[in-house]
């Protein structure tokens, strides 16, 4: 799998990213939110994008960015997202690790996950197995489209 | 103190916005920002911007915007700001509950400050005092110009 910077891939990130905001269970994004809106957000002003590509085919995406201006600029803060049918082999890790390195290699102290919805439990173990510490739980922070009110976790790691 | 809707009142904010950013103790925000990205941020789009008035002077002044979007929409947000020369006399405290009132009518469920530098003992007391819990603490995210990294709190109230 190879993890590279997104050049004029918004064709195949939309195609990632759109199940999962329809789904509107892992992301705090308007479930209706329009392509040109969400390819806005993604690729907002301080965010640098990377594609994961196997076999030719754009399989996940993921944005950094610092996470705070100013006194909290030390920070970085990522979101990924795997395409549906790539799911379960290893996209979201191969891509985790290749922003620390990244973060790193921008001089950024530690990472931060500012809202990562308690039920999406895959995220959670895997965060954990990459070496971030749950610092935070916000009780019902999250509105699930089938399981109603959930937690919200901050999740933190130093690089 | 009549707390209102911030109308015309952008160089009365402006004065101050500008002492606590440039002092940059207690907000992620450039200590360098001018006058008029501030006010942008101040009065960014989804922001309801609310001014404390005394005597006829300008004393504080407070957002409310909702913290997130999709399914963390029904949780509310603030940030608050007093006047250098009106520290201690329960400006930051009258905002406050103005702001809870206002977020309820406005059908929020709970509010949440997502970064209250540790250091910053006054308000963490106030906000305590107000109902908030601390529900998250991040080591070190908050590079404050005297006392180095300091941890940032994560605080919560429901509505």
């Amino acid at each position: 799998m190879l993890v590279r910077p997104a050049a004029d891939d918004d064709d195949a990130i939309w195609r990632i990213l759109e199940p999962t905001i329809r789904a509107g269970e892992t992301y705090v994004l308007p479930r209706d939110m329009s392509k040109g809106a969400a390819l806005a957000y993604w690729r907002s002003p301080g965010h640098a994008v990377f594609v994961a590509e196997e076999a030719s085919a754009i399989v996940g995406t993921y944005y950094l960015r610092a996470n705070q201006q100013g006194g909290g600029a030390h920070v970085a803060n990522c979101g990924y997202m795997t395409a549906a049918d790539a799911q379960g082999r290893g996209v979201a890790q191969a891509m985790c690790e290749h922003s620390l390195g990244e973060a790193r290699r921008r001089g950024f102290l530690a990472m931060q996950f500012n809202f990562v919805v308690r039920s999406n439990e895959r995220a959670v173990r895997l965060w954990q197995r990459l070496g971030f510490a749950i610092v935070g739980r916000v009780p019902d922070a999250f509105a699930h489209p089938r399981l109603g009110f959930v937690d919200a976790l901050v999740m933190h790691r130093a690089l």
